[in-house]
């Protein structure tokens, strides 16, 4: 069979390597075309992977003493700190043909400009933090951006519409992602100074297929396929979604405490499954040369089995990260 | 027993004259305390009160042909709409002081720039459309703006925060509310341009309790009392609150379905009955001199109860609508 290959920062993930580690066993485990490039402190790997059954020839080792955390300025770490596993691991994704693709878990703002500098797409644009997220309807939203971009300008929000319009084609194999912008009302009227603006440039690009203003309570409806906002508002529809969904489970595993229902029960780690945001795809840094995905800090094994399996989809639907069109 | 006086505008709502004047009826079975003036078809009120048990001494009857549309343009409507229920609710409301405040499930912005207009605070400020929603601690939040104004300046923020404290102050008695600044990152380096400028404001202001920074997945969790925003990210949390809310408790309800369970259904009542946020408090204007309150669009009989209690207790509380500190 032949393999794909990812790279996993074992560091920078809130509990530890160990999680990092793990996740990519059981990824390895799940998933027989899948090579890794474990990248890390190599004593503390091979022990992790010495003790399971995986085949060695699936595990490539490479040691990196250092390591970016929350507290590392973007800019300066370039600098400084090119032995941490975050860096190191950018770069040779950047230099090796043979792998397809990187996870980590570490400082978003470090993962960011490091994958600029060493995965930076042929023509230079920018890069933005997308999260894809289950919509009510069964299928996939791209939410975009998420907090790569926190203040932006109409431009920047109709350059996002393409690469997540992209993504979503080449991941996905949708033929003609349905584009929303994010607003306070459906009407071309509503919107902030940013989404008025935006509006008739994304309605006047021909490659878009473009469903007009979504507002909030249908953002994750199914309504559209990507969903255009800047990272302050990207941030707020990921976390408000997140909060009420932890905030309504947690009540029904209250009541079904209160009850001492086995149904409840049942349905609480039902809704935890589908919900479990921190566990899902993790945020996809769009408009560089390959796929790098930013789990979340509080990542667990399951988030990485979830995104090697996101990148493998991607390796076989031929993401493109890096087209012509990309550049406005 | 002293009466407590209501205006309730009987136009606006999307389901008719019908709802609003059997949500009067409802709340003044409810609360004998309570009388209501209401606006509208003289003659089909009438008719639909005749047929009820209620005291008649209760209820004053305002006739208004005219009705306000969510076609009609704030500007325009003040012009030539004052035959309207609503203009003519706001005026009486303006004029009469046996009249406490008034409900109106109509046009927003006609509202807002009627209730400027004839039921101004003795200081002219720009009014604020706050939300007060259930938080997960069993307390309230006030969510301040949630569409009244959709770009905001870091003084509008500061003047929402200080109007919300006031109004929390008054209406639940919190001695010091706790004002939190919306955010996608607690630390007090994140936000963007807007919060990042208003932070400052907020800090160095000593009559407000501010705790800084609040992400969105904590926002209704019970960490502060106020939570200040400009009205479009106001917009995204109570919509995508409401939409996560309604599409989990959509997924209780099908398992209830598919299970049978009764234990289920009930669960999926008690949840609807928690988080459903159309039949809330509503929308607060605040910054004007008496209290006017924004059923949403979609009221329904529960609505205009749960509002009515509302103004009873801000009645109680005997809120204060035109405070001296809240001209900046």
């Amino acid at each position: 069979m032949e393999q794909i290959k990812i790279l996993i920062d074992t560091k920078g993930a809130d509990k530890g390597a160990e999680i990092m580690i793990n996740g990519a066993v059981a990824a390895l485990e799940k998933f027989e075309e899948l090579s890794v490039v474990l990248v890390g402190d190599e004593e503390a790997i091979k022990r992790h992977i010495e003790v399971t059954g995986v085949d060695k020839t699936r595990v490539e080792i490479v040691n990196a003493e250092g390591e970016i955390t929350n507290f590392d300025n973007p800019a300066e770490a370039l600098f400084t700190k090119n032995n941490s596993s975050m860096l190191r691991g950018l770069y040779i994704l950047g230099q090796r043909d043979d792998i397809f693709g990187m996870i980590s878990a570490g400082n978003t703002g470090v993962l960011l400009t490091g994958a600029m500098r060493y995965v930076s797409a042929k023509r230079r644009v920018r890069p933005s933090l997308a999260a894809v997220l289950p919509s009510a309807d069964g299928g996939f939203t791209c939410l975009v951006d998420t907090g790569a971009t926190i203040d932006c300008t109409p431009d920047m929000l109709h350059h996002f519409a393409r690469l997540g319009s992209d993504f979503m084609k080449n991941t996905y194999a949708i033929e003609s992602p349905r584009v929303g912008l994010l607003s306070n009302g459906h009407e071309s009227s509503k919107g902030n100074k940013l989404v008025k603006e935006t509006y008739p440039l994304l309605a006047a690009d021909e490659s878009l297929s473009f469903v007009g203003n979504v507002e909030g309570n249908t953002a994750l409806s199914g309504i559209c396929d990507v969903l255009v906002c800047d990272g302050f508002a990207g941030n707020q529809v990921l976390k408000v979604t997140e909060g009420t969904a932890t905030r309504i489970i947690t009540d029904v595993m209250k009541y079904a405490h209160k009850t001492g229902s086995d149904e409840i029960k049942k349905l609480a780690a039902h809704l935890m499954k589908i919900y479990d945001i921190s566990s899902l795809g993790g945020g996809v840094i769009l408009g560089i040369g390959k796929p790098v995905i930013k789990a979340r800090g509080n990542a667990n094994e399951s988030s990485v089995v979830n995104i090697s399996e996101m990148l493998l989809n991607m390796a076989h639907n031929k993401a493109v990260f890096d087209k012509e069109r990309n550049k406005l």
